[in-house]
């Protein structure tokens, strides 16, 4: 008899593991209580790069006329357009995922699951029936949502989460966005180009305070904010709020992560503005789900504790993605290796994910990108390392494209050239950070990536020259 | 005493190689007779790509609507306008090698070179002076011009050549490009989206008639040619062309290289149209540099013969870049990689140039990418190989970007899954060739690939899909 595999969670990683069993032969039902692709397609990834392509036009449009385009009249936003090409496209790729299913054998059902004993799961669907289902293996990818803060709870008008944002009737005059991290920087940039006023406030002391994502990176976004009219106060955090009908009083003051907070830093400021928006961080889906029915184990936050099998302590169950929590990286692309993980060990295999060449991809204006290890990461482990750097306004392409703000780094082995991280700050940098992540996936070297041919005129150029540096035979400086 | 070479051209190739020899020591001076960058910066990649970058904005403003985003009034192109922004473009490159000429202790002359004996050039000076200057060794990177065929004398005017169409000062209403090769379709596609009515006219039977552009690729620029109402007449050729104040008349015919024409391609037709612009091929700038006073070898059409060391029959004298020959691939980027090999072998290494990776990047609407082999040229060589594709339309990333059109195939030998061609065309394929050529360089697999995790959501991920596909573990059909 098949295994009978269930899977709480349709996004990337419960999709991609539900496939995957199903490919192997497994009998495999998916449960999940909104719209099929998760967090990523429908409040997460996907929406707001549909958000930043109108952006990108309007930013694009805002220079026509050095492209040599002149425009007479006006340019205006209609999010309510945008907002319908918003459902249309993730109504698209909702259908394909259910057409994926439905080829692959895989029953999905649209409702609410609750683990109700040692192998039974209680189902409630759309029409509010309940039914009880059997499983001979759990996949949980039941991943997170905005993390609302007790002192300032969302009203979805004034006070909202990332996903009220995602889905805005109109562009806000202003708004405060708490949080610079990767959701807080992409709304700043996306909404200043659709015409919002922003200020952006961060706890620590830069943008994208991640472990992984280069120095030079935060400093470059932040150089950008600037020269875009963004205001952004680091070290600084939001201590109030005050609503009214028609805008909210924010109070900003010093964060409490601040190491030496300068005098201006510990100011106290206010800001009226229409909007404020929490990003501030993700809390797990994982405390109504049934788990106390299980022999899984969550940490003190509710991240569920895995091994790099994936496996949970309770042997019959697995969990991916951002339910895993922040130590595995939570993307949509890990959740989906993951998954096939996953799958692959529940049906006899040995898996072990590697999130050695994890590729991280930021959609903000510029775009930043980045594998492996910034130099940091690379000294912590006591490796011996060099960081070459090359700025995108050295490259012809840049150049053309009117978009030079930016540059490409490799950390790499001072011995053997070995290319240990790439971070990229620039016009394209998530699509070139895959010839980087495929380098250190396979372990290559600075003089593999300089002898590789790059066409011209390209943005890859940009990796073939900091190759080239790196390898001691830079000729454009 | 450092050895005296000196590069006449300053194309891609020209100026690499002087880098290149005078990093390892040699005393260089480069002698070009017109701008810094050759062919590529002045009347090629870059001023295309210019074109192209403004064409790209007006395609994306006419769908505005789609993006969510209200234009009210008018949009025109301000060919002036374009112009300026290419001229200084152009301005800030050729300064930039003049720079790197400077740091790097090359001499340059802004002249014109012939070869007067052994050893012997005499140049000509933009002022008119002439001088003799000496060099061990001789580094041939002269290029090509606009091909012109004799029935059909360029007027600068009505009919025109590739340098015209790059200096346009407006944009003509109709035009009529002889020549579906890269150019040729390149053109097509930025003059229709800068509004003029474009025929193209292609004497074999399919565009890109080139062996290492995937047959489907082609097609995929037929169908994408029809949708935005591009006449396209492949089996053609224009047998006739009058010129008057306001017009050309075009007449076109079966071409002498359709191999089965139909009916209705043997029909003679007439077009009128304001211009006509031929971009039949190139001419090699070999006849006049006085290679009678050399041992170099040339073929009957020009073509300097060298070996896979850039060495040509003369030992002193070495050629690079596009003055070598279609056989060699005339792309910018191969001319660069050939002027480091020349550069090197002059000062004592012993290189050669391996074109199995060379990358192919080609500017149309959408662009088209490739590298290695095709799978007819692999069945060609013996090998036993299975072609997988991947559509943009089951990419997220391309549904967000709203450009769907395109595909990503990977040629692979069936035994070993080694990559031995990528052929994307498609949303930014021509950075996206990177990492397939990096894999076919590196002798990678499609397994390789495929366990490579790609960031989502990001174009790359193409690459990703039809790997998962090519290595048996496709998920997503």
């Amino acid at each position: 008899m098949a295994k009978r595999i269930i899977v709480i969670g349709a996004g990337p990683g419960g999709y991609v593991a539900a496939l995957k069993a199903a490919a192997l032969g497994a009998e495999v039902t998916v449960v999940e209580k909104e719209g099929a692709g998760g967090t990523c397609l429908n409040w997460g990834c996907i929406p707001s790069k549909i958000m930043k392509t109108s952006a990108d036009l309007m930013e694009k449009m805002a220079q026509s006329e050095t492209f040599g385009i002149e425009q007479v009249g006006s340019v205006a936003v209609n999010m309510a357009g945008l907002m319908e090409r918003k459902r249309s496209v993730i109504a698209t790729q909702q259908k394909g995922i259910l057409a994926l299913f439905q080829r692959a054998g895989v029953t999905w059902i649209h409702g609410s699951a609750r683990i109700a004993g040692k192998g039974r799961l209680a189902v409630t669907d759309e029409n509010g029936e309940t039914s009880d289902l059997y499983w001979d293996n759990l996949i949980i990818a039941t991943g997170t949502v905005p993390m609302a803060l007790s002192a300032f709870p969302f009203d979805g008008k004034r006070v909202v989460s990332s996903n009220e944002v995602l889905s805005l009737s109109e562009v806000p005059e202003s708004i405060a966005i708490v949080g610079g991290g990767v959701i807080g920087c992409e709304f700043a940039f996306i909404l200043n180009a659709l015409g919002a006023k922003v200020t952006l406030i961060e706890g620590m002391d830069r943008v994208l305070p991640i472990d992984s994502v280069d120095e030079a990176c935060s400093k470059l976004l932040t150089r950008e904010m600037k020269k875009k009219k963004i205001t952004l106060y680091t070290n600084r955090t939001v201590t109030g709020v005050e609503t009214a009908d028609e805008c909210a009083r924010v109070t900003i003051g010093p964060s409490p992560f601040a190491e030496n907070p300068t005098a201006k830093e510990k100011e106290i400021l206010t800001e009226e503005v229409a909007m404020v928006a929490f990003c501030v961080g993700r809390s797990p889906n994982s405390s109504d789900i049934g788990l106390e029915h299980t022999g899984v184990t969550v940490d003190d936050r509710g991240w569920i504790r895995v091994d790099d099998g994936m496996r949970t302590s309770d042997p019959a169950i697995y969990a991916i993605g951002d339910i895993t929590g922040p130590e595995r990286i939570m993307l949509a692309h890990v959740a989906s290796a993951e998954g096939v993980v996953a799958a692959e060990n529940i049906m006899g295999q040995d898996r072990t994910m590697d999130y050695t060449a994890v590729p991280n991809a930021i959609f903000t204006m510029p775009e930043v990108a980045c594998t492996g290890l910034t130099e940091a990461q690379a000294r912590n482990q006591g490796l011996d390392v060099r960081t070459d750097t090359v700025l995108f306004r050295a490259i012809g392409k840049a150049q053309v494209l009117g978009e030079i703000a930016g540059q490409a780094s490799i950390v790499s082995e001072t011995d053997t050239g070995r290319v240990l991280g790439v971070h990229i700050a620039g016009p394209h940098a998530t699509d070139l950070i895959a010839e980087g992540t495929l380098a250190v996936n396979k372990r290559l070297t600075v003089t593999d990536l300089a002898e590789t041919i790059h066409a011209h005129p390209t943005l890859a150029e940009a990796m073939l020259e900091v190759a080239l540096k790196a390898s001691g035979n830079a000729l454009h400086g």
